[in-house]
C-alpha cells in the first residue's frame, strides 16, 4: 500500500483528538505562509484550537511533559494543516528542512528535546522519510498568549506535476 | 501612481524620527548581510540608533509595550537599510520570506506577538505585498546590550534585470 | 598555499583539544543534516564532547565568558564535523548564510554576541572568505541537558563537480 500522508494526517489528528481547522488565520500585517521557489515557510504555531490556546504555562512547573509533547504535537498538526491547504496534497511534501522548537520552561527544566520529540513523531509519522529533519529546541523566558509551545518550520514542496 | 518602497522608506523613517544609516557595521567575524542565489539573509538586528542602544531593558517591566513596538520598527528599519544598501533599491525585494522577533521581557508578558506587530507594519507599509511575510515572534531571557527587541529576516530578491 | 578548510579544521580542533568524532548522533526521529538543493540544513548542536555535555550551567553565573566561548567554539566544530561528513569535504562548503547562536544565560547577562564570536572565530578560520555569515545571537532561558550555549546553521555547497 502506498504511503498516503494525508490520510496518515487525519488519522493521528483524530487519534489525539485534535480537529482540524483549515481555516487557521493570523492576526496583523504577516501571513501564515509563504512558498518560494520550492522552499515554503510556515509561521510560529502555538497549540490553539479553534480560537482557544490549549496549552498555557511553563513546562517544568504547570505543565508536565506529556502535556507540554501533545502540545508540541498540536503545533506540529498546525504546521502540516498549512502545509497542506498551501499545496493541496501532503505529499507534495518532498522534505522538511528545519523545525525550530520553542519551550516556554521554567529555569531549571532540561528535557526539551524530549518536548521537540512530540513534534517530530508528528512529521515522522505523517510523512515517513519526507517528514526527517534538522531541529533546533530551546526554552525561552515567555511566548506569545502564555502558550507551552511554539514551532515554526520550512519545508521544500514538489512541484505539481513531478 | 507606482508603489515605491524607497520612497515609502524614507517617508516611514522620518515619521518616526529615525534617521537612516547605510553604513551600519557588525563587529566580528561576521556580517549583516549574506545574499545568495535569490535569498538575502539578514543578522539579527537591535534597536540602535548610530552607536547608541536607544532602546534597552525588559518589556513588560522597564520598557512599555508602545515602546517596544518602537524598538521593533527601528529593527525592521536596519533590516531594510541593509537590504536596500545589498540590492540596491528596495524595489528588488521580492518576498520576505522569514521574520523572527525576539523579545527581551518580564516572566508573565504575553503581548510578544504585539511586538512584533510594529516591524511587521513597517515591511507591509515600505514593500506592499511583496512584505506580506511569515513570522515568529518569541520571549527570551536576554539580549545583546540589553537590547529590548532583535529582529532577523531572510528575503527573496529580484535578478537585476528581471 | 591553497586555502584547505579541512586541515584547518583539524588544526582548530587539535589546538583547543577538540577530539573530532564523525559518527555524532541525534536521538528521537530528527537528524543532523539535511541537504536540499545547494542548501545544507545542520540541527542545533550543543557542546557536548562524546556522550559528554562539556559546559553546562547559566553564563553569566556558573559558566565565565572564556569558557561560554569555548562552548561556542565546540558548537561550531560539531556543525563543521556533519558539513564534512555530509559533503566529503569542508572546501564544498561554499557560503555560511545563517548561524543562530543560543546563549543559557542569567538575567543580567548582556555579553550575548561575545559568546557568539566564539564560533564565528571557527567559521572565519577554517572555511576563510567562504566562513563569513549572517548571525543572531540572543540568550535564552534553557536549553537541552542544561547545555551552556546551543548553535545551528544554514550553509550554502558547492556541486560536486563544480
Amino acid at each position: 500500500m502506498k504511503h498516503d500522508p494525508d490520510t496518515l494526517f487525519a488519522q493521528f489528528a483524530k487519534r489525539i483528538g485534535y480537529l482540524i481547522d483549515p481555516g487557521i488565520k493570523v492576526g496583523g500585517n504577516y501571513t501564515a505562509v509563504v512558498a518560494d521557489g520550492d522552499q515554503v515557510f510556515v509561521s510560529g504555531q502555538t497549540p490553539r484550537v479553534g480560537d482557544r490556546m490549549a496549552y498555557t504555562g511553563r513546562v517544568g512547573a504547570e505543565v508536565a511533559l506529556a502535556d507540554a509533547q501533545r502540545a508540541a504535537q498540536i503545533c506540529a498538526l498546525r504546521a502540516l494543516t498549512l502545509l497542506q491547504r498551501e499545496l493541496g496534497t501532503l505529499s507534495r511534501v518532498r522534505k522538511i528542512l528545519r523545525v525550530n522548537v520553542f519551550v516556554q520552561c521554567s529555569a531549571e527544566f532540561t528535557q526539551i528535546s524530549e518536548v521537540g520529540d512530540g513534534a517530530s513523531e508528528v512529521f515522522a509519522t505523517v510523512l515517513g522519510p519526507a517528514g526527517l529533519h534538522t531541529r533546533t529546541s530551546v526554552g525561552v523566558f515567555a511566548l506569545p498568549k502564555n502558550a507551552a509551545v511554539e514551532i515554526d518550520l520550512i519545508a521544500a514542496a514538489q512541484p505539481f506535476n513531478a
